[in-house]
Formats: C-alpha cells, structure tokens, sequence
C-alpha cells in the first residue's frame, strides 16, 4: 500500500521513516512535515537528511504549515535534542522541500490513490484537518494516527497526548469528519519500548546509517531515563503506527466515536462522543492493546535489512 | 451464585433489586444501603418497602456508613424524586434495617461464601472500600460496579460519573485492591434504554407491583425526557450491573488496571493506572460494548414473571 507519513521529525519520527522504508509492503510516496518536535523547517532538514542517508532521497518532502508564534517546548528539546535528532550532527541535506504544499500533496494523492492509500500522521492534527477542509475524498481515506489518549493519562496534562494538545480543534476536526481513524495513542504506546539491546545491535552493523540510528536511539533513551527511570527503555510512539498501518492485527481496537475537547477544563482530551454513541458506523478504532513482542521483533528485523545497506 | 446488591435506593436501583430477584442465576442474600441518590436512611426504607412489594421481605438489609453533611444532589433529587423512588407513595415497611453494619455484613459474607459470592455495588464505593480495608478476603471477591466513565465523559463533570464523584479516594482504593472488578460505566450503561413500551408492559400486566415499577420508570423517563431530550428514554445503569454479574457474555470488557484520581484537575477520573501497566494481572474488566437489545429483552422477560406475581 502507498503511504504518506507526516512528522514532526524527532527521534521516533526518524524511526517511523526508517520503518516506513524498510517495510516491504508499504510504498512510501511522500513525507509532509508538521510542527511540534521541531519546528517545520527543522522537521523538512531532518526528514531530507534521514531519507538520503538512507538511500530514499527520491521521496517527496512537502512543509506543512506552523502555527504563528509556535515554539518547542523545553521538554520536547529535551527529548529529542536541540536539533530534533539527538544532537546528532548530519551533513546539510542535498534535496530540497517542494514547492507544492503538504496540503496540496496529501489532496493530489488521495484523489489519485483512492482506497490504496493510508496517511500516517505522528505529530498535532493542523495539517491533516487543512486538507480534509480542502478535500473531500480525504475523509475516506485510511489515517493511522500517533496521538491521543482514551483509557490511560496523557502525557502533557494528565487528560492531554503532546500531540493532540498542539491543536485540539484540529484533532477533533479530523475525528469528526474521517471515515477511518486507528488512533495508535499512548495506551499502547506506552507498552512498546525499545532498549540500548536494540541500539547496540544495530551500532554492531557497521554501517553509518547503523551508527546514527543507534546515536539517535541512545540520546532518546537516555532523555527517557531522566523522565521515568522505571520504564528501562524509550516508547515507541511513532513506529508503532506505521507497524498498525501495516498490520493491523499487532493490536487490538476498540470502535466508538471520537471527539477531542477543545474548550472547559480538559482541552486536548481524547474521548468517546456521546453525540455520535448511537450511530452504527464507528469511525475511530482506538488501539487499546499491542503485541508489543512481535511488534518489536518485526522492527528489529526489518530495520536490520534497511540500515545494514547504508 | 450469591450475590450482595450494595444500593443508594433511587429508582434504576430499585430495578436492579427487581431484576436480582428476578434472575433465576442470582440468589440475593442481602441488600446494603449506601448514600447517594438518596440518604442512606431513605435508602434503607425504600429498599424494605421495595422488597415487601416484591415477597421478598426476608432479604436482609444492612446500613452503611454516611459521609457527615452528605447533601443529596437536586440533579439526583429532580431524576429519582423527593423520596427516591419516583414520588410514587408506599406505605412504611414492615421490616426493619438489621443491627449489624453493611461492613461486617459484607466481609462476613466474604468469609462465608469465597468464590460463590459476587457484590454489586451501584453507589458510591464507601462501603465496599471500608470492607475491603476491613477483611482482606474480599479482594479476591468478584466485584461487579455500575460506576465510572473510561472512553465516554462523565454526567458531573465532563470527566467524572456520579457514584465515582462521591468519593473517588473509595473508588481508587477499590481498584487498587480488588483483584476483580468488572467496571460497568456510562461506557455502556448510557447505549441500554427503557422506553414507555416497557413501562406500558408493566402496568398492562394489573398486579400492583407492575403498576409501582411502572409508575417509579415513568418518572424516571420523564426526568431524562427533560435533561437528554434526544435520547428517547431512560438509561438502565444499574440493572445493567446486576445483568453483567449473572451473565458477562453481555458486554465486551477491555481488561486493565485502574485507578481513580483523587486530586489535581480532573477528580473522580477513572483512568488506567501507568503505573500498573505492565503487570500481567489486569484487575479490571471495564464494559466498553453492550448487546443492549439482548438484556433490555432478558430484563423484560425476567421482570414479567416477577411483577406478575406482586
């Protein structure tokens, strides 16, 4: 299936990008870059740089548009690095952004590619609710989603993802008007870790592409010891939903109606809309179990074979 | 199987003690009062009343303890009546509340009964966390409690469930020491309904306990006809408990491990426990679905062959 990952590129976007081309069914036809992690134009160098090093700077990196007077917060350049990738430093990329929007690409291929296409977003909603206002055939369209937070607490407020709290009323846009929403959020997230085992077998490849992956891991893992010292490794966040994208069966979903508050004291939180609990259709599938095991495993072997050859 | 209603007597409560009667799975070995829709003097007398009119006047009723200054809501004034039970006029019980508490009651029944016993508990959790503090054989006690909201909001804030909201540091202690608590919420307690076709059914039968349920469930649906207008009936919270404790096939459960919060923004949240989430032990089973046209027609057909007799 084609896929359009849209990242915000800190470390587990990385990560998601490598997964995204080391899967063997998913085509990755184009990145759109998002606020959040990083701003946009930090997330187009990262994305730009991430897909040369591994081979793939032949995609399609499109800006998305930020928010006036957006800025990172300390605890996302905290986690990430300064630079988004674990403070670890990369050659400026050769490929540049297009010039047609994220916006635009996302419209363009969801006419083109119909029921054959499945957008990945892994940072705030902006760009995805922008381009179902401006496209109808997106609401169609299977989104598998990193964010939100429906039967554990966020993780930004105790009722709000770091996602979903970037832009509620996007969120919320974007569950009310998609046909086909897995919402991939902390609720499984939280249950998939990856440890410097991990890391170090991939430093053991040899490869430059080895060595950063496993540099950006270890800064990201490190970050996550400081934050919670009992988790014994970092969370999977971004990965995972391209893993879902690829095989839903890695977890088990609950179907509702979803809403997003965007107003009263809990703005940002993800839950079931009372307004929508009679009609039959669901639209969201909100992950609420993972076989994290396989889910892992299948990472480690595929991104073996991807980061091996670069 | 045995089981213990732990009731504030309003009226979905007087349905789910009709229904525990009723169900030929169920024995009823007594019934403690706790406060909430009404005070628990109030409660204790409806439940009395209740089970004379329905010849079970044998079933013994203990009191539970009340908070000091407990207020009744004017919401829950307004949905179950002055006296609880739909303003429809009973003449005082013949019987009387037992000496012993609804605590020793209930851990000695714990003791007694092990594996065959099961506590329903449709109110705030007071009791059941004092008993669960007095006699540690009840955290292997199956727990069935119509309580909560995981994936839909809440009815007192738009986070928090009215039973949950009377004291949530109850609630919490409840999840963390309860091996088996089946959390029956407005998750799914909100998709069953009881409409004026069923209370027209009641009355048509001519016996004197049909006209009661019929008139207290007349009450009741006009109460939410003017609070959820849209809904088209009455939601039948607390018979739903005791349906699921005869008979889980009812609804799909999502296992986890809860907790309640007891301070910061959102009190009275029901919300998984980070903390708990790797522990291969998932204490709750929380309703997500409901086969709502199975038991409003099991509730029907079970109550017809009591209320025919009354």
């Amino acid at each position: 299936m084609k896929v359009i990952l849209d990242l915000d590129t800190g470390i587990d976007d990385a990560l998601a990008l490598a997964y995204a081309l080391a899967h063997p069914d998913l085509e990755l036809i184009g990145v759109t870059v998002t606020y959040g992690n990083v701003p946009v134009e930090l997330g187009v160098r990262n994305t730009l740089v991430l897909l040369e090093l591994l081979g793939a700077g032949d995609v399609p990196v499109f800006a998305g548009a930020q928010p006036a007077g957006f800025q990172v917060k300390p605890i996302s350049a905290f986690i990430h690095g300064r630079n988004g990738i674990g403070d670890v430093l990369l050659p400026p990329p050769r490929g540049q952004v297009q010039q047609k929007s994220a916006v635009e690409f996302l419209c363009r291929a969801a006419r083109e590619h119909g029921e054959d296409l499945v957008i990945i977003p892994t940072g705030p909603s902006t760009t995805i609710a922008a381009a179902l206002k401006a496209e109808p055939a997106l609401a169609d369209t299977r989104i598998v989603m990193m964010g939100g937070a429906l039967t554990v607490p966020g993780n930004v407020t105790t009722w709000s993802e770091a996602n979903v709290a970037q832009d509620p009323a996007a969120t919320d846009f974007l569950f009310r008007t998609a046909r086909d929403v897995t919402m991939v959020g902390l609720d499984v997230t939280l249950q998939t870790l990856l440890t410097t085992a991990e890391t170090r077998q991939w430093r053991g490849l040899g490869t430059r592409a080895g060595r950063v992956y496993a540099d950006m891991l270890d800064y990201y893992i490190r970050a996550y010891a400081a934050i919670e010292p009992d988790l014994g490794g970092c969370g999977l966040h971004d990965p995972l939903a391209v893993a879902v994208a690829a095989d839903p069966s890695l977890v088990t979903c609950f179907d509702t109606n979803l809403a997003c508050e965007t107003t009263g004291t809990t703005p940002g939180r993800t839950i079931g809309d009372v307004a929508r609990m009679q009609e039959l259709h669901k639209a969201a599938h909100v992950a609420v179990d993972v076989d994290a095991p396989r889910f892992v495993a299948e990472l480690m072997d595929k991104l073996d074979s991807l980061l091996q050859q670069h």
